[in-house]
């Protein structure tokens, strides 16, 4: 029996007066229809087939990881439409098809499986989600019938006042037996203001043909659906909030969860602390023990146990275990970082391995450089790493000790156990066990200040 | 027919508990007094009139390009007596005026439009501004007569207990007809317990002589006054919710709208995505499809298309676009960045001109320099503009390359196409093409560790 | 008569999840257990006694300069018992004794004075502090007999369909008569489900002796005891709250109140403001009319009048009036800034003092050092205080220029009036009124761009 989703992905989201596709818009740091994608593969779908339409190959580039198909819907007609649209993925399968909206990021793996479950365990042919709420106004209504099952969906405008008492409301996500919503769909029409195929109106086909219809209740939160950027941030503050509460019951200390901003695919281990004005993102882990003070991002990096950052940038880099990096760190991509290291204020690291126990204390910038361990940097050091052309490589052995405002000019090797004097420009190697300098002596000109009326 | 309005801010404000008058302290980085100006300013009055009293000289001076006039009361005695005092201002004039609140600095343009509309339709002589509450407890109550005309206002303590059920509360924003105005005021008393000449006096006063009395309710919101820190601290946040609501409907992606500050005067255009932590002040305009990472503060600047900032400050200078600034930039007042430049971490630019397509990436002083296009300045560079008694200009050509902890000694010119050798000391012009290096040559000390008993 | 706290302090905290004994973790920067000694210090107890178990190592240490006095409790077997390992410090005194937890901070001075008063003046033997709560589902119930005293108190789950209806709850925190605690304790059994001595039982003992026993009853935020991080972080929100509204009372802009951080101890003085995203911790006392700008964090730190902070991390330290700091400036411990003084951008201090007027304006670093007044150290300036081996100190004399992107070879001493040009490396002694210079000569190599190719 196949088991296949449908993400419809193909509307333009005209409120959210932008140029990009509505889905790609981002909520706690992925995009919508990427959130979606991403619980179902949770949820054990087989295949992933997205109805995509503004803006698809956008929609196709930043999907392109995610192993799914697209069918493409050229005009926007409907719901019902759009999985017309789908056909050609769905001809042969034989079983189940779910249906979610990709602008609705806030469903949860753990619904998707209840509904699924709920759906083939009832015997229904179709199953719709839905939600109560204290004011339907506006939404569609579920009418179920006296056996528990769906009768049909009336929209508010067209409901008795009786129907309008109703609060249940239709959240717009469906099951459909394949081959039934096949059929169906065949008989859907559009005869109506807006010339529109409305999936709804499945309902009332596979009624008269006397099929089960369920429909099953969640929170109305994880149906919310985006249409403009105040939505966007609303479904942000929920998701952030989710985020953030399982962080806590895993022992994490969020010192205030309203401004922390943790991305969906983060991982923190027990007792580290979250200072607020953090945001982490991508795939980043960050192990047992650390301290996050304010306002660091960290994207895609892994930070050790018992790291220590303060007010820094990290992008895509590993930092090793009772390492402190900042403040005012940045730490750029492909850096690796050793253990019980210090990467102090003012320094940027790009692109280099630096050794454990180095100290790289303060305004110091390390590229393309592998440094040993047990050094220490010197306030000011540059390597020279780019000469106007090429960038080149710098290796540094352990014990080094580099003196304050060096330059180290690339290509260059600073062998294991050396010093180099404060203020040198060093372009030759520099042998082990030896101290190299390049800088000229001290002259002192007496009364220099009275006679050039410089004094205060 | 004259059109004008008062705006009463000499109020001591003692709550407030500060040298400040009241009225100075800002609400989303802008006086209270000159957000009600500005609101006023649009609203179509030909003339504003502040009564300033404790402070009067600060207020003048923060409110001097305003293009307003001041009437001065030197005591406080009421708000009867503080109209009274701008009978100067009023007396040659025959129409209508306005009476608004410095402290109040909710009012909105639109409401403010609508309220002369309402008095000027509805043929009042006076009309009142008012809201509804579900808790009216300690507000005057609005009593209205038969014919949806104000009778008169009771205070909170002086109600019987069938006005104790009125709802409908004065906001203390009025609007008169001049002349019935300034009779009505000779007939005020200060027969009361606290001395004072209230204006709202006149009501009963004006509806003695048959007058039409009319009122509108508007949101309660709009009517606040801010008497304490915590009041400011509430009115502020209304007011972020405001802004930051406006810009997500223009099409700005606003991360969370909680922890964005944004001023009233800020520009921001469509698909440009702010992160939290930012605070944008004064006339900042940001243009399409920026983005500002979390924790910069810009201050009225001009952000160009796509440019991209993270923990900045920027102020009062121009960013071209397509360039990033940061993480960790200062760029200081008077500044214009060119397009596809870059001006990375640990860099301050001071009252300089920067060519597009140049990069100081990193650790780098540029002031009161003009810097060409395509050039390159190496980590580390210092425009020694400050001999100790002077600033000096620097200017460097097209396409230079400034190596890394080089000083640039001002006054002093580099030339096009020029490169200087890391760690120089630049004093003397560097002429089109040449090279220019002014560093001691290494020297390596062999076995100097060991000897010294440096070893680790 | 003796007046003593015992502070339940051993409990495991197992729902936190943490290696860290739960009454140390954290609300506003200060250990839960050492807010709750600091109320009751300043309650006026004579003696405070807090029974450890879990941790018991850790909580004496981080409870060392409390000047309190520990009971061990070597088993976690109900709050009754743990009352019961306190009888050592009990024994020998007469007169009250007041239970608290050590995981619930929010209660204060003003209450638990008020409660040992409510006590004493009531002529209680037992008192107890509960709260009305709307909806008391889970909590034991207080019944009150006729003469207002306490009957008992029930649990929850034994409660009649009657004393369901109570909203007078347990808030856990008590008041005893030392010696008719003592007796009562040596009736309390563990004869139930879990086996545990539950202190609650001493209420019926109490009655049944009958004495009289009171209940005063609080908000019920002040009883809040922290079992989780999510806990945590809502107490959290609570405290903090109350200590911003604190400081806008007396006078201060807190711009948004809900992202300000600020320690329970710190003092700010009138008309200072303070942006969102700035920590402030331990023992700071920030003076009148200071502007910290959005993102600092400040520890232990005396900031004086008229002070200016940006973007910075201030630790242990002490800034002088109408200073500047940043933005992105490092102040690390034991370090004093003059007053009128500049300390600027990408600017780390450590250990240091600096004079009053001196600048030091962007990219520099000086630790160790003892700097005089207006001194102007130029952009990039080092003071090398580490070999490699020791830590040295430096002497800078008053009216001091120093070059930019200058070595300052520790030890070493600058004396007053001097200057040092740009690019030196100083490792003498510069006598007063001296001009020291230490580089190389200024080369310009003509046509070497085009002789290397690398014209652009």
């Amino acid at each position: 029996m196949d088991k296949c989703v449908l993400i419809l992905a193909g509307g333009k989201g005209k409120r959210m007066k932008s140029d990009l596709p509505k889905v790609l818009h981002k909520v706690c740091g992925k995009e919508m229809l990427n959130h979606v994608i991403d619980v179902m593969r949770k949820s054990d779908f087989e295949s992933i087939n997205i109805i995509i339409g503004k803006g698809a190959d956008q929609v196709k580039i930043a999907t392109k990881e995610k192993n799914v198909t697209y069918s493409f819907q050229s005009e926007q007609l409907g719901t019902g439409h759009a999985v017309m649209c789908a056909k050609e993925f769905l001809k042969d399968k034989d079983g189940i098809v779910a249906i979610f909206a990709g602008d609705a990021p806030l469903i949860s793996e753990d619904t998707v499986k209840k509904f699924i479950k709920f759906h083939e365990q009832g015997g229904y042919k179709a199953t719709l989600l839905t939600s109560i709420l204290e004011h339907p106004d506006g939404y569609g209504r579920i009418i179920r019938n006296s056996q528990d099952g769906v009768e049909r969906i009336v929209e508010h405008k067209d409901c008795s006042a009786d129907e309008l008492k109703v609060k249940e409301v239709n959240a717009a996500m469906y099951c459909f037996d394949i081959k039934i919503l096949l059929n169906g769909l065949e008989k859907i029409k559009n005869d109506n203001a807006q010339k529109e195929y409305y999936l709804t109106d499945m309902i009332e086909i596979l009624r008269k043909a006397g099929e089960k219809i369920g429909a099953m209740a969640i929170d109305f939160e994880e149906t919310l659906g985006v249409n403009s950027r105040v939505q966007l941030s609303e479904v942000e503050r929920i998701m952030r909030n989710r985020i953030n509460k399982k962080h806590m019951e895993n022992g994490v200390t969020i010192i205030d969860p309203n401004c922390t901003y943790i991305g969906e695919d983060v991982q923190i281990e027990k007792d580290t602390i979250v200072y607020p004005g953090n945001v982490i993102e991508g795939n980043s882990i960050i192990k047992e023990g650390c301290i996050l003070y304010p306002n660091s991002r960290i994207v895609s990096s892994i930070i050790s146990e018992n790291v220590t950052i303060q007010s820094s940038v990290i992008l895509e880099s590993k930092i090793g275990s009772n390492t402190t990096v900042g403040p005012f760190a940045y730490i750029r991509p492909e850096t690796s970082i050793g253990s019980h290291a210090r990467i102090g204020d003012f320094v940027e690291i790009k692109k280099s391995k630096i050794g454990n126990n180095t100290k790289v204390s303060h305004l110091t910038y390390i590229g393309d450089a592998e440094v040993g361990k047990n050094c220490n940097f010197g306030c000011g050091t540059v390597v020279v790493n780019y000469d106007g052309k090429e960038k080149h490589k710098t290796i540094i052995g352990d014990n080094s000790f580099i003196g304050c405002n060096t330059n180290l000019v690339s290509p260059v090797e600073v062998e294991d156990n050396t010093y180099i004097a404060a203020g040198s420009t060093i372009t030759e190697k520099v042998p082990e066990g030896s101290l190299a300098i390049a800088r000229s002596r001290q002259v002192n000109k007496k009364d220099w200040v009275s006679k050039n009326n410089l004094k205060k």
